[in-house]
């Protein structure tokens, strides 16, 4: 396997485009990431476009083909790809698995969402799943899961909004972020009652935007500056060893397992983190699975400010998905663009000092009880 | 490169499955290509899935996790696809760059879609594109370079009625058609005008279904029989050298070009082709492209009957899309179904003779100006 680095990074700030399409803001990232790479259009040879929700709310199919036309590229294959929260992350994978695999020399993902749209209503399975038809949609599988790390780990609902007070005090350096205004743990606790124990500010925010990432093999790499190294991307997908264990996802401990050993890296070794936090136990559960702390000891992880920025471990400098915002397609991109500009030292009032290996965490897929996707990618300078 | 084999193919009849959904049919085809390869869920080690409406007709997203979870595969990647028309055969082309780069050993590739819903409506490029606006939606665009091809070479409306008659003529011949009875070029003309000059006759059926391939490395495949070669699988994607040229897709020529020198094979060796005929102009123009004859003369290959089975070089055999049926993201796949039946000599009634060699040909793409995609697969024993 040929070694894969990232060679530019672009994205548009999240938040609502209610006047711009996907293929507006996908070409527009597209566009910033080969302006940061500095190539052309035409040096591209393979191009990788993600978005989950397009088909759903506007019946558009082949977008990653108008996006990568609106930018002057052509004539290589463009595969569309949607794995749900994992959509951007998977696209990510595929293009470094076609690097490695030396069937291309540059690549280009491009995630992009628009769900700020009345028809978005609540996110589930689809409407023909029988979970659906059951009232088991996206926030409540979540929720589940807090109440039962409460029980078990004496979590708090304190604990719980600490991550939403912190991934808010991160955004507020962000100029890309869709939320920029700090809140409290007051502010959360006494914010909207979603599903319980989550209230509004406890729960991302639908959102618009797009990211897009330059990936090349080193070849082409050797004549760029500002380059980071891929040291492993990861897919896994589900099942739980067991459906009962509401706090084990099974497929976040494989995965972690997985990069960590591709890339000779431990938890031990990484200087910041971007994980998937739709729900504020997400954040929780990720930090136990990706060995950033004991099992059970992730509320205490960030009551204890260690994976605030400044802290041991910094978790979402980005804001993450309840702050920065969470466009489905684009999400996983712009984890990997958070990552790569520490690595650049290009993050401003957020940087995390001397950042040199950083973990990209996703999950996805849309059942409480059995399927889901779980991607890593573990990039250093 | 390693050397790639398909080892199992399954598919289920097209037609009217109203009472089924999505990850149902999908399921029951994955089941059929892994029980004719002779494998268990355990061994696959990747899985793709190919889709393209069920976003648009049903809301549903991660498709492709949900079939593989209820025929036992899980903690492998699964990849949703989707790339219009070119879907089940862009998730083909990705499983054979998985095990072409060492990534898989034995990949399951299956495509599905439902389209027999009051929802579908005329397909389109997605309500918010300015074609689709403009009233160009995908029958619009075929009939263009159908009345352009009759301009520039003479091609009669009774040539074009002759793909309808030859399909269908295949199609009577294919247990698992959607439609098998025979229609004369005299139906065909009579038919309910839908665009000029296509009467409904000339135009694909909406259709139900799903078909499923397994691939896999030389290793795992050395320990089975009926073994079918990929000697190449490729994506290109478009765009026109000019435009205004309605009768020559750049796309398809570029992409012809590329399978033959990676194949080592050319025309001329083919023994059967599966091509993709939405609508009958569609046949003429691949035949063209492909290189079956000379530019401008697929109206006469067609009249000539040497596309028929028992001709020169047999199309669509199967029915093509407008007799076997067209389930987008199942087509791909069904058309590697077909050669592969062919080769292993289990055809029936419509087995093409001391067939060898054959070719998998599909366009995707919803636009009739610029951006497509085109796949093909070259196949031998």
């Amino acid at each position: 396997m040929a070694s894969v680095e990232i060679i530019g990074v672009g994205m548009i700030p999240f938040g609502k485009h209610q006047e711009r399409t996907l293929v507006d803001m996908g070409a527009e990232a597209a566009f910033l990431g080969l302006k940061d790479a500095g190539v052309k259009p035409a040096q591209v040879d393979a191009c990788f476009f993600a978005n989950a929700f397009g088909g759903r709310l506007f019946g558009d199919i082949t977008i990653g083909q108008n996006v990568f036309w609106d930018v002057g590229i052509n004539r290589v294959p463009v595969i569309n790809v949607e794995n749900a929260c994992t959509s951007g992350s998977t696209a990510f994978y595929l293009a470094y698995n076609s690097i490695a695999a030396g069937q291309a020399e540059l690549a280009l993902v491009v995630g992009a969402e628009k769900l700020y749209v009345p028809e978005l209503g609540l996110l589930n399975s689809g409407e023909t799943e029988w979970e659906t038809q059951l009232g088991q949609v996206v926030s409540t599988g979540f929720a589940m899961r807090a109440i039962r790390h409460m029980m078990e780990f004496g979590t708090t609902i304190e604990q719980l909004a600490q991550v939403a007070v912190k991934n808010r005090r991160h955004g507020q350096l962000n100029p890309l972020a869709q939320f920029r205004e700090p809140v409290t743990v007051e502010d959360v606790l006494a914010s909207t009652m979603i599903v319980k124990p989550f209230t509004r500010l406890q729960c991302c925010p639908n959102a618009d935007g797009a990211a897009a990432v330059v990936l090349s093999s080193p070849k082409v790499a050797r004549t760029l500056t500002r380059r980071v190294r891929v040291n492993a991307a990861v897919l896994c997908s589900g099942s739980y060893e067991s459906p009962q264990d509401l706090t084990h996802w099974e497929t976040d401990y494989r995965a972690a397992k997985l990069a960590y050993e591709k890339a000779g890296i431990g938890p031990e070794d990484l200087d910041l983190v971007e994980c998937h936090d739709p729900f504020t136990i997400a954040e929780i559960l990720h930090c136990e699975a990706l060995g950033l702390c004991a099992v059970g000891e992730g509320g205490k992880l960030v009551e204890e400010n260690q994976t605030m920025l400044g802290g041991r471990i910094p978790i979402n400098v980005s804001g993450g998905l309840l702050s920065r915002g969470h466009p489905l397609g684009a999400t996983g991109v712009a984890q990997i663009f958070e990552i790569v500009t520490h690595l650049r030292k290009e993050a401003g009032a957020r940087q995390v000092e001397r950042a040199k290996v950083g973990l990209a965490h996703c999950m996805g897929g849309d059942k409480a009880m059995d399927t889901k996707s779980c991607t890593i990618a573990i990039l250093s300078v």
